[in-house]
C-alpha cells in the first residue's frame, strides 16, 4: 500500500509515528509562515502541517490527489468535532499523484449545483460525504440482506437477464439478436417465472438481488433499471413468508440505522380502503375515514344512491382557507370524484354550504356519529363507487397528516396488507387478475371460483411502511385444477396461455410445491433508510427523469453497420434538443 | 411451514417423533404387503413406509410433490450409505400437493438424455443432485467472495447495465431506446470505466459481482451473459492487488473444496512464452521448452536464420507412432509454423529424418544441451517468429502432459503472469495496446515510451491455475502526461479519444489516485472448483452454443408495434431451422 494509514484513523495515541497518508486536498489554508492542508479520503480528514518551502515545491491545490509522509504531532488548536482533530502530520515529503482542474462545484454536502451538473460530473458529486453515505447504506442493505437470508437457509441463484419477451404488464426493454436477425431477447422485469421454476426444481429456498428493467415513462421515484431483493420458498403458508419479510426488515433497520421496528401489523385490503382510503396506509397517525352513507337519504340530491365518506380533521376549522379547499378539490378530482365538501363544527353547530341541503336529523346524526368536537373540520366525499370516494379522501388524509406534522420521520409503522381481491371486474364486464395469474387464492374462498370469482381473496401481501410500499408478493398456485379454473375465468385460450407463459405451464405438470415469495425494491428501501426522496441519491450512476445519462451521453446513436448485423434498421430518430 | 423436518435430517435419535416431511417421490417400491417410497427434497432422501390401504387412496407416482405425516421408526434393514438410512417414517397421512406426468428422463445423476432435452426441461434437469451441487458451488463462490472482500474493506457498488455503446473490443449487445427512437443503450462488457470513475470518486475499495455481456460467436466455455468478480482499489502497487487475488482464491478453494492452494508463483510473460510456450502455463509438470538456436547454423537449410525450439518428452521414443507425429504436426500448424520434427534418442544415438541434415557437432551439442537420456523423444520446431515456434511446441507440451498423465486433478499450481508487453506492433507497423489504453506501464520502463514503446512492460497481471486463466487486471495510469503519451503512441486523435472514452478522460482531470484491480469470471472459477468442462453446468438457465435458450424459446420475434415505438424496423430475419 502507498499509505500506512487512512485519513480517518490517527489520534493522539499515534503521536510520534512516521506515517504516509494518501487522499485528496480538501482545503488549503496558506498562512504564509505555514500551510495547512485538510487531506480527505473515504475514511475522514487529517490535517497536514507543511513548511512553506515544501509547499512551494508542490503548490498543490484543491482536489489534487497526493500522498504525504510525516510525523504525527499534537495540534496546537485541536478540533474536537472530528476523530483525528487532536493531531496533525508534520509533513516531510509530498508526492503529487495527479493534479486537478478547478471543479465545477465545491465538494461539500451543501451544494447548489443543479442536479444536471451533478450528474454530468457524477464522479465529483460522489466525492461529497453525503453521497458516500448513501452509497454505503445501499451496500449495507445488499450485505445484510444476503447475510440474513443465507443464515435462514436461502441459496442465491443468478437467473438470466436475456430472456423471452412476453406481453405481460409493463413494457420490456428489447435486445436484438445478431445470430437470429429480426429476433429479440428481453431484459427481465423481474425473475418471477424463473424463481417459480427453481421451486419446481426443488431448490427449496431461493434468493437473488436481481437486476430488473421496465421501459416506462419515468416517475420521480423510478429508474429504467433497478434492483430487487427477490425471494421464493417452498412448503410454506402465508405467515411463513411474512415472517421472512418481517425478520429481514427488522434486521436491516437495526443493523444499518439502529432502529427497532415494531412488530408488523396485518391489515385487510378492505380495511385499508375503508379506513385509510389507500392500499398504502400510513399508520403513524389516526384520522381514519368514516362511512356516513345515511347522508344519501338526507334529502341532498347530489348524494342520492351514493357512497358517502367523511374525514374529520381535528381542531382545524379555523385554519382552513378558501385556497386550502380549492386545492383539496383539485387533489380529490384526480380520483375521479366530483369534488369534496368542507364543513366546520364551531360553537356546537355544523356549517358549510351543503349543510342546508341536509334534513336536520341527518346533520344531527352526522355530528353524533363523527363524534365532532369544537373546531373540527369535516370533509365529505360522495361517489357511486366506494373506492373513488374512499381514495379521494385517503389522499386528503395524507395531506392533512403532513400539514398537522403527524408524519414523524423517526416513527415507523410497518404493516402487511393482506386479503386482496384475486380478480377485478373491468368496466366492460370482463375479469382481470389483480396480480399475476399464478397467484394462489385463499383456500376458504376457492368455492367462489365457480360462483362469484370477484369475491375470491388472494394470498397476496404488500409490505407497507409509513405509507410506502416496500415489497409485494404472494403464494403461487400449485394445484393444476385451480390453475385451470383461473385461466378460464380470465378468459385465456390455450393459445394465449402458451404464448404468454407456455414453458411455466408445461413445468407445472411435473410436481409443484406449495410456494410463495416476494420482491422488494432496493432503491425504495435505501431511500427509506437514507431518508431521501430522490431515487438518484441511492444509485451510483443514475439516469435522469428522461431515462438519459448525462455523464456518458447515453443512449446514443450507433454506426449503421452495428444495426445492419442485427437485421434491423433505424426508421425514425429524435433530437435531444426537443 | 408445511413440514416439521427436511428429508435430510432425521436419524435414530429422532425415533418416536411424529413428523411431517415434504418433497418429491423419488422411487416407489410396491411390495404388495407394504409400499416403500423414497421421498426427496433438497437436503436428502427419507424412506416412507406406507400401508397398502393408505397407498391405494393416493397412488402417488414418481415426481409427485407430496407431504407425509408419520412416526419415525427404526428400519429393519438400515442403509448405511445415507445419513437418514437408519430410520423410516411409518406414514399415517399423505397429502398430494401436485401430480406429475412421466418425466422425459430419469431424475438421476447418471442420465443419457441429450443436452438439448435437458435444457428444454431445465427445471427437471436441476432436480438431479449433481446439478444442485453445481448450483451450490456457484452460490458459495458468490457468498465467500463477498465475505472475503467485505472483511478486507471493500464496498459493493452496483454500476449501471444500460450504458453507452463504445467501439472497443468485442461486440456490444444493444438496447433500443423508446424515448429516443433510433438511439441505443449497450449492455456492459465489464464495469471497467465505472470502477475507474468510482476510484476517482474516492470510493477507495470497490467490488461487485457484475453481470457482463459479449455478443461473440459462442465458444464451448462462454455464454452471451456471464458474471465477473470485479474489484478495484486505490493507493496500491501491483503486489497489493495480487495479494487480494491470492487471498481471495485461497479462501474460496479452502472454504468450498477444502483445498489448500500453495503460494502463487510470479512468472514473467517472457518466461512463460519461452519455457511453456503459452501465456497460460500449466506448472503441474516440467517438460520445459529449450532454445536450440545453434541449429540454425547446423547446416540444415530449413532452420537457417530461424528460432529453433525443442521439447523433450522423456522415455517416449518407443511409444510415439506415425499417427502421433501426424497429429502433432496438425496441432502445431494451428500456430502458423511449417510443422515439427520428431527425433528419437535410442542406444545413445539421435535418429530422425532430419538428423542427416545436421553437422555431427550440432547433433552432438543438441544431445548434450538437452541432456538426453535413453528413449527420450525430441520434438523440434523452427520459425522466423520466436512466438510461433514457442506456442506450437507449448501446445504439444500440453498434449504430452495429458498423454503422460501429468495433469493431476488434485494438484493445484496457481501463478501470476506479470510483466506483459504494454504494446504490440501489428503487421502493418502500427502499435496496438495489448489490454486497454489506461493500463499503467511499469515505472522503470517509462523512458521507453519516447524511444522504443514495444519494450515497455505493463503492470498487467493474469491469474493462471493449471493452464486456465482465472482473472486478469492491471494498474491504471493516474498521470495525465503518461496517458497523453500512450494515446499518442496508439495514434489516437482527440476525436477518437472523445468518441471512445470521452467522459473518463474528462474525469482524469480532477485528481486520480494510483489504482488497480481485476476481473475474475465466476463461471470459469465455478467450473474449476466443480471440476466440469461444461460452462452450462454452472449456469442455472443457460443459453446453448448458438445463444439460444430452448426452454423458453428465446430469442423470439416480437409484435411489430413493439419495434415501431422504438423507431426501428426488422429488415431481415432468419429461420431457426437453418
Amino acid at each position: 500500500m502507498l499509505r500506512t494509514n487512512t485519513c480517518g484513523e490517527l489520534t493522539e495515541k499515534d503521536v510520534g509515528k512516521v506515517v504516509t497518508l494518501c487522499g485528496w486536498v480538501n482545503t488549503v489554508r496558506n498562512l504564509g509562515a505555514l500551510v495547512f492542508i485538510d487531506l480527505r479520503d473515504k475514511y475522514g480528514i487529517t490535517q497536514l502541517n507543511i513548511a512553506p518551502e515544501l509547499y512551494a515545491k508542490t503548490s498543490v491545490k484543491s482536489e489534487y490527489c497526493i500522498s504525504c509522509k510525516g510525523q504525527v504531532v499534537l495540534r496546537s488548536e485541536p478540533n474536537n468535532h472530528i476523530h483525528t482533530g487532536k493531531i496533525e502530520i508534520k509533513a516531510s515529503e509530498i508526492v503529487v499523484f495527479s493534479k486537478a482542474e478547478t471543479t465545477p462545484f465545491e465538494i461539500d454536502d451543501n451544494t447548489n449545483a443543479s442536479e444536471d451538473t451533478r450528474l454530468v460530473y457524477r464522479y465529483l458529486d460522489l466525492r461529497r460525504p453525503v453521497m458516500q453515505k448513501y452509497l454505503k447504506i445501499r451496500s449495507d442493505i445488499n450485505r445484510y440482506t444476503r447475510e440474513y437470508l443465507i443464515d435462514n437457509g436461502f441459496q442465491e441463484v443468478d437467473t438470466p437477464t436475456l430472456i423471452k419477451s412476453t406481453p405481460e404488464g409493463a413494457r420490456d426493454y428489447l435486445v436484438p439478436s445478431r445470430i437470429y436477425p429480426g429476433e429479440f431477447y428481453a431484459l427481465p422485469q423481474s425473475p418471477q417465472l424463473y424463481k417459480q421454476l427453481l421451486m419446481i426444481s426443488g431448490l427449496d429456498r431461493y434468493f437473488q438481488l436481481a437486476h430488473c428493467y421496465r421501459d416506462e415513462d419515468q416517475r420521480a421515484d423510478r429508474q429504467p433499471e433497478f434492483m430487487q431483493i427477490d425471494v421464493e420458498l417452498s412448503f410454506v403458508d402465508r405467515e411463513d413468508v411474512l415472517n421472512v419479510i418481517e425478520g429481514l426488515l427488522k434486521n436491516l433497520f437495526k443493523k444499518i440505522d439502529n432502529v427497532d421496528l415494531p412488530d408488523f401489523y396485518r391489515m385487510d385490503y378492505s380495511t385499508a380502503i375503508d379506513k385509510y382510503g389507500t392500499d398504502k396506509p400510513d399508520m403513524r397517525f389516526e384520522m381514519l375515514l368514516s362511512n356516513v352513507d345515511f347522508l344519501n337519504e338526507s334529502g341532498f340530491k347530489a348524494y342520492e344512491k351514493k357512497f358517502v365518506k367523511a374525514l374529520v380533521v381535528p381542531n382545524y376549522a379555523d385554519k382552513v382557507s378558501r385556497k386550502n379547499m380549492d386545492s383539496d378539490n383539485l387533489l380529490a378530482k384526480k380520483f375521479r370524484v366530483f369534488g369534496v365538501s368542507h364543513l366546520k363544527f364551531t360553537n356546537g353547530e355544523l356549517t358549510g354550504s351543503i349543510v342546508k341541503n341536509f334534513k336536520p336529523e341527518a346533520t344531527e346524526r352526522l355530528v353524533k356519529e363523527l363524534n365532532l368536537k369544537e373546531n373540527d373540520l369535516v370533509i365529505l366525499c360522495a361517489d357511486s363507487k366506494f373506492n373513488n370516494a374512499s381514495t379521494a379522501l385517503g389522499a386528503l388524509r395524507s395531506e392533512y397528516g403532513e400539514k398537522l406534522g403527524l408524519l414523524r420521520k423517526d416513527d415507523y409503522k410497518p404493516l402487511f396488507l393482506i386479503n386482496w381481491p384475486l380478480f377485478e371486474r373491468e368496466e366492460d364486464g370482463h375479469i382481470e387478475s389483480l396480480s399475476n395469474p399464478f397467484t394462489r387464492p385463499i383456500d376458504e374462498d376457492l368455492h367462489y371460483l365457480d360462483t362469484d370469482p370477484t369475491k375470491v381473496r388472494s394470498t397476496s401481501y404488500d409490505t407497507i411502511l409509513n405509507g410506502v410500499e416496500l415489497s409485494s408478493g404472494a403464494l403461487r398456485i400449485h394445484d393444476a385444477s385451480v390453475q385451470k379454473k383461473v385461466f378460464e375465468i380470465l378468459g385465456l385460450s390455450e393459445n394465449d396461455i402458451n404464448d404468454r407463459f407456455g414453458f411455466l405451464v408445461k413445468a407445472l405438470q411435473y410436481g409443484v410445491p406449495p410456494e410463495g415469495g416476494f420482491g422488494m425494491g432496493i432503491e425504495r428501501l435505501a431511500m427509506e433508510i437514507a431518508g431521501t426522496d430522490n431515487v438518484r441519491d441511492v444509485v451510483a450512476f443514475p439516469k435522469n427523469l428522461k431515462a438519459f445519462e448525462p455523464m456518458s451521453s447515453c443512449p446514443s446513436r450507433v454506426p449503421t453497420k452495428d444495426t445492419d448485423i442485427l437485421g434491423i434498421k433505424v426508421v425514425s430518430d429524435t433530437d435531444k434538443g426537443e
